[in-house]
């Protein structure tokens, strides 16, 4: 029988990690296409879920031909050094020969296990958007902003910070499993599709906000648990190790943080509506409290007690309720509530982070997480993505249009594009 | 690079057992709400949804503040023993500040770890209660019951086995993952419900019983298989180490035990629910048949060997399909069968016990499981969560009242209560 | 504290390898489950989630009962030799007694481990006959048939090749997760299915192939997820070791590879469908895709680059679209398209296997996959399968029926067989 070192056990504890954490964030795309089909109409309902099984075989794709090479510049395996931008290198490394498997990588952990992991992060920053702009955007343009967003946009932003860019180094940014990486980034990249491709046919009135109730509540209920399931992946193996006690009580803690995170947001958003709305809670803003929570603990996991972590993702919750209609009021139509939840939760987030490291104000000698260095890093992937997104999202209107027909609309995309039904013998349409 | 001695990694693999078997129990909050949401009616599906996503968080937040501690006194981590009853070391010592990570405990795993795996089983009873008393408990009663039985009545039945109380020192009482603590607390919490509350309007008439068929069998299904999922976290977890050949070997038996067991609940409710209905099978009866059949095996899933699990569970499986009727020739109502499944199988399993463990009849010097020790166990269960259910819910009945209007009632709890539909275009409702 | 050696970790490591692995598969029933309630019509969805519920069920006990030792003479813990053959010694060991679980066995991992991850790949071969043959076959013949492919014929087909039988030894062909051995087995027997009960009423006249479209996309998509996320246990986990660097490098491998031939395969299907369908695209054969793609890399997930990987995904994704139309020229009637998915893409998955591994034409000195050796390994599964599969569904017809009456048909199985509606509010039927 064969022995086994420490070292190389401690490299199995690690590889497992991203390996076990990998999937459960997959099942977040599982769990981004059941809400987001729980809240469109039934018309749209299989649309919607055909471009959440789309999206994230394109973040997948893209991410590794271009992505992840922009994202970790120089952290591929094998190669030359030199040719390791734009995806080129994963192209010889990858594409044709895979590596050696038979030797530890220096990293400390499986060297395709952090691609997994890694890979499946962006596939969640293009579930974001998908929700957002449900309902009438057109089926391939929405697909090439995918592939964009994945390619290039986020994979840059990541670079800045954990690929070690000048968001780590300069500012000590802190954004310990994406916040702002991810979440914000999806959230601009929304709210920027949103205002270009202008909201539903009949949402807006004057002042008047026309509700479009979801069609499959059960579906959205089951989809806010899975992505809730999915982001004990998401933050805990964000710890990025789990071979030594300190990581693994560190992995366990931001386990039970992210919990109590997800529980303040569900509590904070029940009462904040019962009371707004005279005793009668609201469903869909219970489900995006508890997102809305998660993504709010997402920055910082690891540092705060259990009470700090109810008290974060609370206020997130609460963020949500407050969101929703402000976004309303400036006739910026988000059909799922995405922005509230990634986008204004994931700045939250990010600000609050300093305040269970020490509180510094400015970056100092000691590299600690300041406040200073929060907001470039929130303001800086703000102005990029949004400049970004507007550029390709406008590229793609004036080329291709971005906005399906108003019979398309009114008919359904899934008749329009897609040509079935998603529940032929549900409704009369 | 950094090397391992054994301990960390057998430290780490017992973590890595409470972690993964904690977000596995987590997803069986989805299952349980995809079970209940399938079997009420369209008009109550999205606040049986809002009520399992608000359950779980209630149960997080009540086990953390004061129920971990009353279900295992002294056992938490730091913080002077004097004061860890009632909630208020968890208070000091997590909610404003966090444990020192760096270190190893004692117990030879990560505390929160522990902490996280402990709360998903109280969640799990919790949600036991609500599917019995849909359709017409008002929500913040519900919430409220919840919060008592999270924070106080199921910590304090624990406290009497898994915190070394008298059921486990002085009648070696066993109950190995819980079908006594967890399932048949619940099961007793939810039938005084169903009893306090009474059925649903319409139910019953003098002897007959007016069926009320569920609205979504596929996500019954679906929350029977999520279920069956989680409980391989539930029992496999419980085995509470896993960082020897010994334990892992154990962890494997207990997984091939509750499948099986899950499999002759499954079948042995189709084969009598078949023989006593002229051939046809009652679908709902199956799903509830495997899950009476993982209840069954919940109080000792390590000792069996594979096939006396098949005959617990099978024997499970038709407790359900008899037990269904009878609690209707009461009048009680209970929408999901959770009490057949849950309280009866609970107490069968618990009983069963001693019958793979020597078959002692009394409490003896060698500590094994006995009959008697078992009755005992199941019995002061029963009385204290009947005795404690019935205060708490004659006080909201008193207070607040428990009951929703006959109008709400009929009209749908969706509308009523938290003001969108389930499933708005499916239904003329 | 204890200490742990280092093959003690290794040991623990590999158990937990396919005790995780293992739950992961066993959420593919629910996967299928999902899929195929969706993909029916309402009026047979429940009898499909039951369906799968029960056979689920079967498939464990009758790879208890006689299909373990059969698929692996000799491999059963404890016991006589001689006696290992159809079960008896898996009574013997496991039915009234278990084994010692203190000592480490030979094997290097768990024995229960390695039954359980065994046994979940024989539901899946099962849950493939499901979706085909739905809408009209009878519940217990398809129950009897399910019993028998579960105990006898898979378990034969995987004793030539896992279980070292004449594939593995005379041919070195290979198969590393189940293309041939699992899903052509239930692609085959799906197929002869299909063909002796015949298509469902009203779905081919003459030439023209009446669509009857399913009636819960979102689940269908659901179900696509949970088989994709299933699938990294399926593929990931066969790799039956995770105790050194070595071997968790290829888990990983696997994962990405697993992965990547989805997306090709997802790809493949919607490029392949919106230029054979102007435009649109099909969101079945996009599901179907992703799993036409995960099978094509399930013969050879490890030694394919990611790019390849990507490549036999896509292929299967367009044999997927192909074979769909070409089923229905023949009037098979396959519900769900599990035959392309499964069968065809089974039998493309293996045969590409050398072309990663040196691409040898004939057995050699090597024992390197090679062409004639995965010709013949697909020849004699299928030509087997067919045999016996015929000679069961022929007993079936000829002694019980194995299709519903016509009445029954147009009723629906629902409330013909189970006396329940899948939906009983969204549909007048």
């Amino acid at each position: 029988e064969e022995s086994v070192s420490g070292s190389a056990s401690s490299y199995v504890d690690n590889s497992y990690l991203f390996l076990i954490g990998g999937i459960i964030v997959m099942l977040m795309a599982a769990g981004f296409c059941m809400l987001e089909a729980g809240l469109v109409r039934s018309k749209n309902a299989a649309m919607q879920s055909t471009k959440n099984v789309a999206l994230y075989s394109i973040a997948g794709l893209m991410f590794w031909v271009i992505g992840y090479n922009i994202a970790y510049p120089g952290a591929w395996i094998g190669g030359d050094e030199g040719l390791k931008f734009f995806g080129m290198p994963a192209m010889d490394a990858f594409f044709w020969a895979g590596g050696d498997l038979s030797v530890e990588s220096d990293a400390g952990y499986a060297p395709a296990s952090d691609w997994f992991f890694q890979m499946v992060f962006v596939a969640t920053a293009a579930s974001i958007v998908s929700g957002t702009v449900a309902e009438r955007v057109k089926l391939w343009p929405f697909l090439i902003f995918t592939a964009v967003l994945t390619a290039v946009i986020y994979p840059v932003v990541v670079s800045w910070e954990w690929g070690a860019g000048f968001l780590d180094t300069k500012w000590a940014f802190s954004d310990f499993a994406g916040s702002t990486l991810v979440h914000s980034v999806g959230g601009w990249a929304a709210l920027v599709g949103a205002i270009i491709i202008g909201p539903r046919a009949g949402k807006y009135f004057g002042k008047q906000v026309h509700p479009m109730p979801g069609s499959n509540i059960p579906l959205a209920a089951l989809g806010t648990f899975l992505l809730w399931f999915g982001w004990f992946g998401f933050n805990g193996a964000s710890q990025l190790a789990a071979g030594t006690a300190a990581d693994i009580n560190s992995v366990a803690q931001i386990f039970a943080n992210t919990n109590m995170a997800a529980v303040g947001g569900v509590l904070a958003a029940m009462i904040t509506t019962a009371v707004l709305y005279k005793g009668k809670i609201d469903a869909t803003m219970v489900f995006n409290g508890a997102i809305g929570g998660l993504v709010s603990i997402t920055a910082e996991p690891l540092m705060p007690s259990m009470g700090q972590a109810v008290l974060i993702g609370g206020v997130g919750g609460i963020l949500v309720v407050l969101a929703v209609p402000l976004l309303d009021k400036f006739k910026i139509d988000d059909v799922v509530g995405a922005i509230p939840a990634h986008l204004v939760c994931g700045i939250w987030g990010t600000m609050i982070v300093p305040a269970t490291h020490g509180a510094a104000f400015m970056p100092n000698e000691a590299g600690d997480p300041n406040f200073i260095g929060q907001l470039v890093g929130v303001g800086v992937t703000g102005i990029f993505v949004v400049a970004a997104s507007t550029v390709v999202w406008m590229l793609l209107k004036l080329t291709m249009g971005v906005r399906c027909s108003l019979e398309a609309e009114e008919m359904g995309l899934d008749k329009a594009e897609i040509g079935l039904e998603a529940y032929p013998e549900f409704t009369s349409g």
